[in-house]
C-alpha cells in the first residue's frame, strides 16, 4: 500500500491524499460504506460501485468470523470473491463488536474469550489470531485488536485499558510482520489509537503507535457518547503526533458535519453505519439539510429526492414516492434511502477533496456545516 | 390497445401474440410482475426493466386507492409518473383484496362497503367507481369489479355470486364506455370470468363476457385452493368460448409449471406474487428445479446462482453467498432472490414464445414441467 499526501490546506489541517492498494486507488478524504456481513445493507454491489461511487468498503471481522465463517470465506478465495466486490476492503478488528455485542466476555491480557450473540458458541480473540482472521477474510487493510472501554470509563479504567491495547498492538504487529497474505495481493496493518476522552492517554496512545511508523493509523473509541467538542479535541491532541505522511482513519464517525470537522482536523478516512441505518428509518441527508421523509409535508412534493444528486435514485424518484414507500412499509423505501445517503456521503468527501485542491475548504466547510445540520 | 394473434400451436392451444398499448408493446405469452403498492417489492424500477426484462407490471387497486390514495396519484399525473415506470400497467379491480383483506364487508347489489385493513376507515367500491379509480390510477388495462367467492363456495353460493359479477360487469362496461382516460393515453377494460369450480357457471360466465367482445378477458377465481387439475379444467371450459383474437389473462397464477400448462390451454397473460414472495423466503425457481437456498447443501457451493441466467444477479453472485445473506437475515438476500425469480419467470415465458414460434412448444413444455417441479 502506498499513501501520497498531495496537498495540505493552509488554513486548517485538511489534507488531500491518495491511497494505492492492490485492489485500486482511493482518493482521500474518503468515506467507506459499512458492509457488516459481506453486504452493504440493502444495496447491490453494482450500485455501491456505480450509484454510490464507493472506492472502498468496510467489513466487520466479528460478524464475518461468525457468519459465513472462515472456512467458507477461505474456500471462496476471500471476501472479495465471496461477495463479488473487486475494490478495496478494510476490516475492523472485531474488538468493538466483542465488547458491545458478544456475551460472557472474559478479558485477560492474552485476549478475550466470548460467546457468540447468535448461537452462544465459545470463541477466543487474541491480538495474533485477529490478524490471522483478517488475513483469511482477505482485507486490504487490517486493524489491530484493541480493548474498547465504554465511553463513560474513568481515568484509571481507561489507563489500564490502554495498557492492554498497547501490549496487544505490539503482539499484533509482530504477528502480522511474520505472516504472509493469503490470496496473492498485499495487506497492510493499521494500529488503533485509543485513550478514551483523556488527552494524556490519547497522547500516550498516539506516541506508542506512531513510533512503529506503519502505513496508516486508526483513531478509535470516539463518537461513543461523548460531546462532539470532546471528540474534536481528541483528534486535535493526536493529530500532530501521528506521522503526517500516513493516512488517518477515524473509526465509526459520523454525521456529515462530524466528517467535515474531522477533515478540517487532519483525518483522511471515515466509516459509519449512519447513512444506511438512518436511511432505513427514513432520514435523508442532503446538501440543504436533513429530511425526515415520513413527514406529511412530503406527501405531495413531486420534486426529485435530490435534484442535485448524481445517481439514478436521486433524480428518478420523487420525495412523495419515497414517502409513500416508507408509509406503506415497502422494502424499496430503505433501499432507495440507503443509496441516496451513501451517495451523498461520497459526494460530500469528493466535494471536500475539490475544495482542498482549490484552497477554499475552510470557508466551504463552515458554510456547509450550517446547512447540513438544518432540519428541513 | 391492439392484440395481434401471430401464431396458434398445432398440437395444443398455445398462442403467440402481441399486445400494443400506448406505453409500449407486450409480447405474449407474458408474465407481469406484481407491483402491489406502486413497487415490485425489493426491486428498483431500473432492474425490473433491465434485469427482470418485464414488459408490463400489475398494480393493486385496493392498495393504491388506500395508499398513497387517489389525490396523490392524480396530482402526480398517474401511477406511471408517480412510480417512474413508463411501460404498461394493468390494475386489478380491488375485488379480490376487498373480499380477502378488508374488514366489515357489507355486500349488496350496488357494490361493497368495507373498512380499510390499515386504519379502519370506511369505503365503498361499486362497479362504476372502481372504473373511475382505475382511470385515476392511470392503468393501461382496467379490470371489471367482481365478487370473489371463497374457493370452498357451494354451487348455490357460486351461482348467486356470478349473478352479481355479471350485473356488475354490465354496469362497469357502461360506465367505462361513457368516461374518458385522464392522462392522454388510452385505457382498456377487461371483463373477468368467474364461476368457481363449476363448469356450468364458468361456461355461463364466459358466454356472458364474450358477448361484449372486449379487447381482452381475464379468468379469475382460480388458484385459490382447488386442485391444479380442476384449474386446468376450468380453463379448458372457458377457452373455446372466449374470442380467439383477444388476449386471455389468468389472474394470480402461478407456479412455473402452472404457467406452462395454462399457456398450453390458450392463456396469454399471467401475474403472481410467487416469484417475489417465495423469493423473499429463499425459494428459487430455476430451469433445473426448485432451490431452497437456506439449505446447508449450498453452504460452500460457489457456483453462480444461475449459470444460465441472463441478469446481473444470476451470474455475479454464488449460491453460497446468497445462502449466507439469508442465514444472516440480510436484506440483500430477498432482493437478489426476487430479481432472480422474476427474471426466471420472464425467461420462461420468452422461451415459451420461441418454442411456439418453432412449433416445438408441447414437447418442450412436457420436458420442462418435470424439471420445474424437481426439488434440488
Ligand atoms: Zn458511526
Ligand atoms: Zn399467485
Amino acid at each position: 500500500m502506498k499513501f501520497t499526501l498531495l496537498k495540505t490546506d493552509k488554513e486548517c489541517k485538511a489534507r488531500r491524499g491518495r491511497l494505492e492498494t492492490d485492489h485500486g486507488t482511493i482518493e482521500t478524504p474518503i468515506f467507506m460504506p459499512v458492509g457488516t456481513a459481506g453486504t452493504v445493507k440493502g444495496v447491490l454491489q453494482r450500485d455501491v460501485k456505480t450509484e454510490v461511487k464507493a472506492e472502498i468498503i468496510l467489513g466487520n471481522t466479528y460478524h464475518l468470523y461468525l457468519r459465513p465463517g472462515l472456512d467458507v470465506l477461505e474456500k471462496a478465495g476471500g471476501l472479495h470473491k465471496f461477495m463479488a466486490w473487486d475494490m478495496p476492503i478494510l476490516t475492523d478488528s472485531g474488538g468493538f463488536q466483542v465488547f458491545s455485542l458478544a456475551h460472557n466476555r472474559k478479558l485477560n491480557t492474552n485476549g478475550c474469550e466470548f460467546r457468540s450473540h447468535i448461537d452462544g458458541s465459545k470463541h477466543l480473540f487474541t491480538p495474533e489470531n485477529v490478524v490471522d482472521i483478517q488475513r483469511k477474510i482477505g482485507a486490504d487493510i487490517i486493524m489491530a485488536f484493541d480493548e474498547c472501554p465504554p465511553g463513560t470509563a474513568d481515568f484509571a479504567y481507561a489507563a489500564k485499558s490502554l495498557d492492554i491495547t498497547q501490549q496487544w498492538l505490539e503482539r499484533g504487529l509482530k504477528h502480522f510482520d511474520s505472516t504472509d497474505p493469503k490470496y496473492g495481493y498485499s495487506q497492510t496493518f493499521f494500529p488503533i489509537v485509543q485513550g478514551c476522552v483523556y488527552p494524556d492517554l490519547r497522547r500516550k496512545a498516539a506516541e506508542g503507535a506512531a513510533k512503529f511508523y506503519r502505513e496508516g493509523y486508526a483513531i478509535g473509541g470516539l463518537s461513543v457518547g461523548e460531546p462532539e467538542e470532546v471528540m474534536y479535541e481528541m483528534i486535535e491532541v493526536v493529530e500532530p503526533i501521528l506521522p503526517s505522511d500516513r493516512p488517518r482513519y477515524l473509526m465509526g464517525v459520523g454525521t456529515p458535519a462530524n466528517i467535515l470537522e474531522a477533515i478540517a482536523r487532519g483525518v483522511d478516512m471515515f466509516d459509519c453505519v449512519m447513512p444506511t441505518r438512518n436511511g432505513r428509518n427514513g432520514m435523508l441527508f442532503t446538501r440543504e439539510g436533513i429530511i425526515n421523509i415520513k413527514n406529511l409535508r412530503w406527501k405531495d412534493d413531486f420534486s426529485p429526492i435530490d435534484p442535485d444528486g448524481t445517481n439514478y435514485v436521486d433524480t428518478t424518484f420523487s420525495k412523495a414516492y419515497l414517502r409513500h414507500l416508507f408509509v406503506a412499509n415497502e422494502m424499496l423505501g430503505p433501499q432507495l434511502a440507503s443509496i441516496h445517503n451513501l451517495s451523498f456521503y461520497l459526494w460530500l468527501v469528493n466535494e471536500a477533496r475539490l475544495k482542498i485542491e482549490e484552497g477554499t475548504f475552510l470557508s466551504w466547510k463552515n458554510m456547509m456545516i450550517k446547512k447540513l445540520t438544518t432540519r428541513l
